[in-house]
């Protein structure tokens, strides 16, 4: 007889595009299932299970849920906060009182963590509960997932944005530099190189965290490329580190903010944009040194999905229930690729996916290490998903002069 | 006899995301009139038009001009440099080599103006020539014209960043700042507000170029927004000024470029958004506090363009032929609005839109200076475009807790 109760969710750490399509997976499928007898969103993620701020989303609509589904940013709000031990018996103790059976929880690998060890928990405790992690991350750098959920959105965002700097660049040239999200794993700064179409579109230059980045060999690559194509376009993570694996904005010795998990804060500030406009400007290559560092807009910007990205994060979500009900184990949703393209989802160990993580493959960077390389643009190119347009230019034919005057 | 000779084209300023409908409109619909026997488009703006840097746009294909249309930044390429009498000379000196009788230039104020000298010396040297500025800003700018052609665009991006953020701040609250273009006028800044849907959405508050922005008052208002609703968005132009009139950014008295306009660069500098963190810090409002400029993003992006600012744009092109060639009157296309909401193109003397600019109406600013009013929302929606969704929240009821306790 199937394991009978009820169902609790959460969402965990940084927001994505697609981050509801899979909440709403997970209601949908459950509402299915006669075991599950009611479902539970926490809000605030773990903070909101040890206060008990429950909604109960058995009384929400099918369609209001389609509405969520389609926003993004988590509609159960989400956490910074790392559970410890303690915190987590806290968790499981909720859980039990509440008659929780099926726990599902969406994030990056510290949720994974936290569900590993809720799930200790209730084993010590003897305590029937299914529990599961489903994937979630814009960095991509989940170990077990060929790719993660939300980061098809946010790479596809980044190509959009890199296509419309082309045109722009090349309307009035100049150098520009694109700050991308990227703690450890460069994925959706080099999503950022799928932008190229014509041989002289940017970005000509890509800096990832798994390179060490040196200044004087950035702005030598910049004025090479300068000299060759009259503009340079670069996209660099936030991330980036020096040779000593030290993060090159923390070099700049500037006051850095650090969130509960005692990462250094690297959003919603400009610093390494500007550092490496004010490198360019003193190398005085061009004139015009631009920056933007793009910020939230590449996680939640509410009108660029991919459709790939999307269906697979609904699935992943509806999976879990369907691994949780009749498989009753433990374990972490996987996307693994079986094809070009096509994927399939199977069921992780919850510590091959917890608190580890995962960089770019060395076959996704040139040697130079300030490029990608075809096997990225082969792997990457599916997951932006349908109806990125091309560009174009004029071709038309110039006319002789007739002054020849120059000014 | 309708007057016959070649017409050239040029794009001056920076790019929108719909220049290159104008651009075609004028080339497709000269093709159709017998009398325009050629029809060049000039590299770089007016810099391509003393150079003799012409392109013979009449052996473009249809079908690539097209594709053209549809992406954002002046496929012509475009320039900063401000004409001044002697440049406008050596202007129309080209264009009477070439036999041009057909002078259309897209742009902002200062194009109207460097097509007004033109006129003036082909008067002089009586040399028959119909010169047509076409408007194109995303500062929504220009006198004469309800609204102009890359704003709607502009404007939609904002909206769809400010939605997405809505719902990333409410994921994870805090402070949040979005530094938008806007050196003058507020427009596209005051654009944010329509973001807004839910009671508690902001962004709460709006700060533009026409009213004095106090660093007292603005912690003041953020700390009571924030008292109120735990969160706080805010929309600031890069333009805001000091009580004196001075830009609160050279306020800052920070090392400033400026272009061949005498004007400060206000782009791909997070100057002021970094000072405004560093105000809200220091005020110890909240812990989270970030702030993203949304740069080159917001006039580029290649997948955010309002329906009917590309209609109007593809029309202000066409029609500035039309007006060419039927009344042979020299002058700047203007749009109206007749209706809530249709719209008129009509003729405008180049002296009323040369050089000058405008702000945004009183009525258009609340009292307090520091949001939008209903008399902006009515005027703004309908140049956003079709296809702005709607977000959507949880509504379902909270479960009763069994244990009571607070963490």
């Amino acid at each position: 007889m199937a394991l009978t109760g009820k169902a609790l969710i959460a969402q965990g750490g940084g927001p994505t595009a697609v981050i509801n399509q899979t909440l709403v997976g997970v209601i949908q499928e459950a509402r299915k299932h006669a075991c599950i007898t009611k479902i539970y969103g926490a809000v605030k993620g773990v903070e909101g299970i040890v206060n008990e701020d429950f909604l109960d989303l058995t009384q929400e609509t099918t369609h209001n849920l389609e509405e969520v589904a389609l926003c993004p940013s988590s509609a159960l709000r989400s956490t910074r906060v790392k559970p410890d031990e303690e915190f987590c018996k806290q968790i499981f103790k909720v859980c039990s009182v509440h008659d929780i059976r099926y726990f599902f929880y969406i994030g990056g690998n510290d949720s994974a963590d936290t569900v590993r060890i809720v799930n200790e928990e209730a084993e010590k405790a003897n305590y029937e509960m299914v529990c599961i992690h489903i994937p979630k991350t814009i960095d991509n750098d989940l170990r077990q997932n060929d790719h993660t959920p939300g980061f098809g959105s946010a790479a596809r965002f980044v190509v959009q944005a890199f296509k419309g700097i082309n045109l722009d660049v090349n309307s009035l040239p100049g150098i520009y530099i694109g700050v991308v999200m990227g703690r450890d794993a460069g994925f959706l700064t080099a999503s950022a190189g799928l932008a190229r179409e014509f041989e002289d579109d940017g970005p000509h230059l890509i800096y990832v965290p798994e390179r060490p980045f040196s200044r004087e060999q950035f702005v030598e690559d910049v004025r090479e490329v300068y000299n060759k194509y009259g503009k340079c376009i670069i996209a660099v993570s936030e991330g980036i580190r020096t040779e000593s694996g030290e993060l090159f904005l923390a070099s700049l010795k500037k006051d850095l903010e650090k969130d509960p998990h005692g990462n250094v804060s690297l959003s919603g500030s400009s610093a390494l944009g500007e550092a490496l406009v004010a490198e360019l400007k003193n190398a005085n290559i061009a004139n015009r040194v631009r920056c933007d560092t793009f910020g939230y807009l590449q996680r939640s910007f509410f009108e660029c999905v991919s459709d790939v990205d999307r269906n697979e994060a609904r699935e992943v979500g509806e999976r879990a229930v369907q691994f949780a009900v009749w498989t009753e184990k433990d374990g972490s949703v996987s996307i693994k690729r079986t094809g070009n393209y096509s994927v399939d989802f199977v069921l992780s160990e919850l510590k091959d996916v917890a608190r580890v993580s995962r960089s770019m493959p060395e076959n996704f960077i040139n040697e130079a290490g300030n490029d990608i390389t075809d096997d990225f643009r082969l792997y990457c190119r599916p997951l932006l998903g349908s109806g990125v347009r091309s560009t174009a230019r004029l071709r038309a034919p110039r006319v002789p002069k007739l002054l020849n005057t120059e000014k």
